[in-house]
């Protein structure tokens, strides 16, 4: 079979695959001057993952990548698997069920990058065990995870569960799910949530909490999406609680957003696969006499990290973009976005720190 | 051919195969509450490699892997070679042959980490160039190297050799092997014996001499080893002889251990080839209606880091390791040990340097 | 189809190859004992190399590899491409068209560096946007680009173009170009520029303008290139203006090549392809009853760092090449180089800055 590229079988059960994908990125931000803040032209290689995936006989399996585009190797996911029908176990490196925004494949998104509040509050994938069930439109995830395999060996360990309801009425996908988080971090821990204007290749961020002394986390995610025909629609909130020792105070921070798309190439859909947005194929591929697809994203991108005598500001985000496949596995993006912020960051002397800020991005990416 | 992965071959005599796998490991350990180290729960991803290895017409091949699972990413196993009947040439980075508790894979050997001595003695993979002779029940191996990759260019040269006789009397394995060890020291260069207890997700080491200047190393090892049907037994000691500048004192210090297994399973055997151990095949494995091989292993391991007016302390090791493998390439190990320990580095202030340190360690691995 | 490692294809368009190359070296350098630097022995892994590529259906495709040598993983080559007929489109980290020596790979270059202008001058992989055209005896480069993914995100951008004419007179190859290159460097940005002296594993420099106050780079380069039967000819040139901020002077540095090479084995000849030199293939190699390639080279490599009242150094460089391949993908080089500094770096007291380096250095290269 291809998948974008070759996977080898054999007759008893083995397969083989190599894995991989390519982000480039390139824009403009534009903050106000006043800020004191670099703007402008920026370009970065997002992501340059290789991986392999395969399956061995008796029902295990294994799934390694690693993305080199930072200045170091980072282990994404890395999992030994067991499934036996609608039952699978998994072991290692993986995302521990945040959310349809974060499982969704960064090769899939709608945006260039996912909602303000999945990196604010740390999202990342964590080593542990975890249980799927699969039965009819019924999807239970759980887990017991510890930490990313870069910040291990420590003490932190977690609980996390997702329940995802995804039945098909007539032509269109629905889907529903809610989750539960429960991180405890080990002594002397801290957290700090805050999010970039929208694009990966700025290092400013406006919205931050800056360094919190945290002893565990509550997370609570609600989710809900629709695909007809050419239109999707998706949604999520999330809270995030967070313990503090002693006398400090509880806040509980939120994000979510809302967003709307359509493809504007006949016969062309999103796609959902196992409570999260899989591959979209074009039907009229470039080379094979057509353009391939082309989408339009619309959406509303909300994160607030003010609460308890916290004032980490709060964003409201507007975000428009436009995607071009021309075959499954080529996709270019264009990005805009508005990001108003109350209570940022960054001071304007003399006046507020109520302010907006402009983002323009483009994305090539290929995988396999 | 498929070994994990395939291996793809073409009428010209060249091959090419991936390789990879993938160790996490979670566990316990205690220690004297007194001794101020912090203990209990830890957990790591041990191993995570990949890598590549071919062979070119006319004799030549090559093997390339990488290790991802530290903050840097490390060259593992990289070499050029040449084969011609029983002889073969190596070039590049690569063990250079210090025992068979070393050389034996990471996947196969019965402990979840080996025999403190190899750890302890600084033992890794060095550049250089290798050969190999081969014939009936005889190997021979020597070589000159320099250093691990990532400590060149320096000026460290050694000579490494290794005599094995590995005779089958009836269905009896045996293996009987001497080797010899000389590293000479660029100038102002220290080295530092030291170990965990057995486990790796913990950073202490409670059997360390301190940095100590160096000018040349001279090892000496003996091996011995039996496979006879479901039973093995191996058996190695290890001395280290130090050179020190001037007037200082030349220390030799020692470790080794003694091991004896079991399959629990009917016609499960451990497996022996070129000098190591190799990988086990579960007679009935799961998917074909079996549950796979079990096996059960228990290993004196001792380690003397005190000598010359060095006071590095003695591990006395008490191992036991329960070994699942529902298939060849799929392995989850469960260890115990207990350490006790002369003249530990950690003092329990009042009291002596002598106690004991538990671990308990569990590891899924899958290789490919 | 096989080409050091398998090209599996489909009857799409689909296609996917692994890709690497290691490369070992060892050596001395003999440098005057009153320079106060270290010399003698020296060893290094060169290159370390894995990756893929690939072509996807409609005229798409990738290819990505990373350099696993030095302490840390280093993208090199990471790119989108996209062709129709004589035009092709590249998106990513790719050589900035700096020349024929840059160009050409590091596994057929005459001598085990490449010549000194190229890394003295900072030739690096770039992220960007070019286009190239080829039709009959021409080829024409140029592109868009930012810095190497590694230093982004910045400001830096630049402009580059090549042009190429490589007619085929009777059986001779011939090849001109002459490129064109700019680079606008952000706000208080500094360059250096610095050569080793040809062996790689020395981290001594004799000839360094030290870190220089900068603008922007002009590069001006011209090329040479010949092969006629077992002979060939390559020349090179280029010019280095740099523009300092306010009252600086703006030097203009040189470096150049000219180097004369022969196969000593019948049949044998250096092979060219798309503007650069090629893999050349052993007419007669081991495994098939021969003894494979032997190749001897010769060079002048000079660079001149002195200019506008910054001292950096000249280099007068006389390089000697014998180079074996038994096969086509595997590689042994012997080098010798003498070269000669004027102004060196690193001064021998009471005496002058005038003095001769010498350098041996052997290569073992494998790559697929």
């Amino acid at each position: 079979a291809w998948k974008g590229a070759p996977e080898v079988e054999n007759n008893n059960g083995w397969t083989f695959k190599p894995r991989g994908r390519l982000q480039y990125d390139v824009g403009f931000t534009s903050v106000p001057a006043a800020s004191g803040r670099v703007d402008g032209f920026g370009s970065e290689l997002r992501r340059a993952r290789l991986g392999v995936e395969g399956d061995i006989p008796g029902g295990f399996g294994y799934k390694m990548e690693l993305d080199f585009a930072g200045g170091a190797t980072e282990v994404t996911d890395a999992i030994l698997s067991y499934q036996d029908k609608g039952l699978s176990v998994t072991v290692g490196q993986q995302n521990n069920f945040q959310g349809l925004e974060e499982l969704t494949s960064s090769r899939f998104t709608s945006m260039m990058e996912r909602a303000a509040f999945t990196d604010a509050f740390n999202f990342e994938r964590r080593v542990g065990l975890a249980l799927q069930y699969a039965t009819g439109s019924i999807l239970l995830q759980g887990g017991i995870f510890s930490d990313n395999y870069d910040d291990l060996s420590n003490k932190n360990w977690g609980l996390d569960g997702r329940a995802v309801i995804l039945p098909k009425i007539g032509t269109t996908q629905l889907h529903l799910a809610g989750s539960l988080h429960y991180t405890a971090l080990q002594e002397l821990s801290t957290v700090r949530y805050r999010q970039r204007p929208l694009v990966h290749f700025t290092s400013d961020r406006f919205i931050d909490t800056g360094a919190l002394d945290a002893e565990s986390e509550i997370g609570y995610g609600l989710e809900a999406a629709a695909i007809h025909g050419p239109f999707h629609f998706a949604s999520e909130g999330y809270w995030q609680h967070l313990t503090r020792p002693g006398a400090l105070s509880d806040p509980t921070f939120f994000g979510g957003y809302t967003e709307i798309g359509m493809f504007l190439t006949p016969g062309d859909s999103r796609r959902y696969k196992k409570g999260v947005f899989d591959r979209a194929k074009p039907s009229s591929p470039v080379g094979n006499g057509g353009f391939g697809s082309v989408e339009v994203n619309l959406r509303y991108d909300y994160l607030d990290l003010t609460d308890a005598g916290i004032v980490g500001g709060t964003q409201n985000g507007y975000q428009l973009s436009l995607v071009w496949a021309p075959i499954d596995y080529v996709r270019f993006l264009l990005n805009y976005a508005r990001l108003d912020y109350t209570d940022a960051l960054h001071a304007i002397p003399g006046t507020s720190r109520d302010y907006s800020v402009d983002a323009i991005g483009a994305r090539a990416q290929i995988d396999f």
